[in-house]
């Protein structure tokens, strides 16, 4: 596709802190953002020139908002694929495309998908009932954990079986269609951000090293504490799934390193992601640059990293500490504008460099 | 002050493009903008939660605006002197305060005040009609600039008077009250940007050295080939405007550096300034998050440069260089999002940096 124009409309589904940190990178060059959300007061939406708020499934009100954006993208995955749809059928380009939403939004569809493309992952089975779960266990052992479906993120929809006997009412309480996954004894984690554009040009980061906390990402260090082959192994796999997916914008994949070095996935998101929030001060281009670029058909910017890397997340309470925080010279504080601070709510960040 | 909370309304005057980078900086540390503009459509307000169109002396806008914003501060030194009194008047905190704002609009205030504080200045003079001019280029000298005392900027309201013939007809000409400068032969031209908080902490970035065309910067350069002593000097003249105008946020003076070494100071601006542009990839803190850090009350942040530094002005057409621009790895484009292009207007700029 042509390079939009600068002043063009990138419209974004969601609100989230996500798409705050997307739109203020597509003001930086110039584009105006409008945001899709079902939130009538949206971080995303305070530093936009347009939000639209409606319902994921309201389709006058997508067609409305296809007319009037230059290309469509999301901050979150579990954007319905009928959403997409909608938005495709009323003339939108829409990047990244459903069928990678769709995939990505689904646990047993995501890992089967990286089976079938030679990407190595935990032992997993679909789980559609109690006998399912049980004769999973059988199969895959225990510790496990089943998860649901869809709709899952930041270690929510998730149980934990640590050994056969918590399997017993797991499925009534899991509520949703599931997926049992292998637990990995795993040496550290680790996650790929990389971006496909139009044109089919790809570019990666710096593999994050990345730490969790009930679920949820704490905290991520560069240079990640793995060797050259690994780096290879992760840009690989993630080279498959964008040009397998014909894939435009960022996408990201965790992976667990195994003792031996191998990687096994754990799990992609088809957008930037909380282990690139470095990017904006510790590389040339952001990642969230990087993605507005790759959707705005423009060349994708320089990845290159510019000094060590330590980024904290500050999860509910944890940025109560903005005071001490601001105070710190060498802390670059992010704040998502969240007007409820809650337990588990990812309410900003602090990026740390050594150069 | 006590620093305002995260959530907090930060208020702007004006629109423009350092409007909108200050908002962009503001979001960053969880803070929402409101921007006060006369514009309908402007370059800020694509990027802030709220924006009131309304005339710099509507008492009761200003006022409404007052009551829904923590702090209020300007991006462009011309909001009448009113409106900041109406602001206070309303009970609103105003920052910088509406004397620094007043001074700095008038460019014969601003040199008195610049000789009273023991700054040096070209030879200057009030012209408030054709004899005065004639008086003064006879004191003087050709060459020398004729300029508006107010409302001038990038090079507009100038007249240049190579000789004495020149001088006829040309107070009629400019058609406003006055001020004759006589003409430095400068051997570069830098300037400061410090910033101050409101409890008196002072902070200073590296100098720039700026090259100018037509009355418009076209580019600056760090660091400035002028030693540790020039640097000391601007950083004193900036310290003692500072705290004689109580002045909390960003202040600029740009400074012609002489032959001998010596500084002579050209004009101060009361806020973020182009020269300070770089700031934003090449310094640990750039001016707008400064900014928005010292009318907020925060701790002012540093000013550390990270590396070598050129920032090219994109003016008028200049702008239309996006696509190769957009491919240069190591230009870091950014455009503000101005929907026409005209001759001498500023669309955006590129920054370099050497590690």
């Amino acid at each position: 596709m042509n390079p939009l124009k600068p002043g063009s409309t990138i419209g974004i589904l969601g609100g989230g802190q996500l798409g705050r940190m997307l739109s203020l990178a597509a003001a930086q060059l110039g584009f105006d953002v409008a945001i899709y959300t079902d939130e009538p007061d949206s971080p995303a939406s305070r530093v936009s020139a347009r939000t639209r708020v409606g319902n994921y499934l309201d389709e006058a009100a997508l067609a409305d908002f296809a007319r009037h954006v230059d290309v469509v993208t999301t901050e979150f995955e579990n954007v319905p694929a009928e959403t997409a749809q909608a938005l495709i059928a009323a003339g939108a380009r829409v990047a990244p495309n459903p069928h990678a939403l769709a995939v990505a939004q689904d646990r047993f569809d995501e890992k089967s998908y990286f089976t079938s493309a030679g990407i190595a992952t935990p032992p997993f089975r679909a789980i559609g009932s109690q006998e399912d779960l049980d004769a999973a266990i059988a199969e895959i052992g225990a510790p496990a954990i089943l998860k649901t479906r869809r709709f899952g993120y930041d270690g929510r929809g998730q149980i934990r079986i640590a050994s056969a006997g918590d399997a017993r009412g797991a499925y009534e309480k899991l509520g949703a269609p599931g997926i049992l996954e292998g637990f990995c004894v795993f040496e550290r984690e680790v996650s790929i951000i990389a971006a496909r554009g139009w044109d089919g040009a790809i570019a990666f980061y710096d593999l994050n090293e990345n730490e969790h906390a009930g679920g949820i990402l704490s905290r991520t260090t560069l240079p990640a504490r793995v060797g050259a082959d690994v780096e290879r192994a992760a840009q690989d796999a993630a080279k498959r799934v964008m040009e397998a997916f014909d894939y435009v914008g960022v996408l990201t994949i965790e992976f667990f390193v195994m003792p031996d070095g191998s990687l096994v996935a754990n799990e992609m998101a088809p957008r930037v992601h909380n282990s690139g929030h470095w990017t904006i001060e510790g590389a040339l281009t952001s990642q969230f640059e990087q993605h507005i670029r790759a959707v705005a058909g423009w060349p994708l910017g320089s990845t290159k990293r510019l000094a060590g890397v330590e980024m904290v997340n500050l999860i509910g309470e944890d940025a109560e500490a903005w005071p001490a925080l601001a105070a710190d010279a060498d802390a670059r504080l992010h704040l998502y504008g969240k007007r409820d601070t809650r337990a588990g709510r990812k309410m900003g960040h602090v990026t740390k460099l050594r150069f």
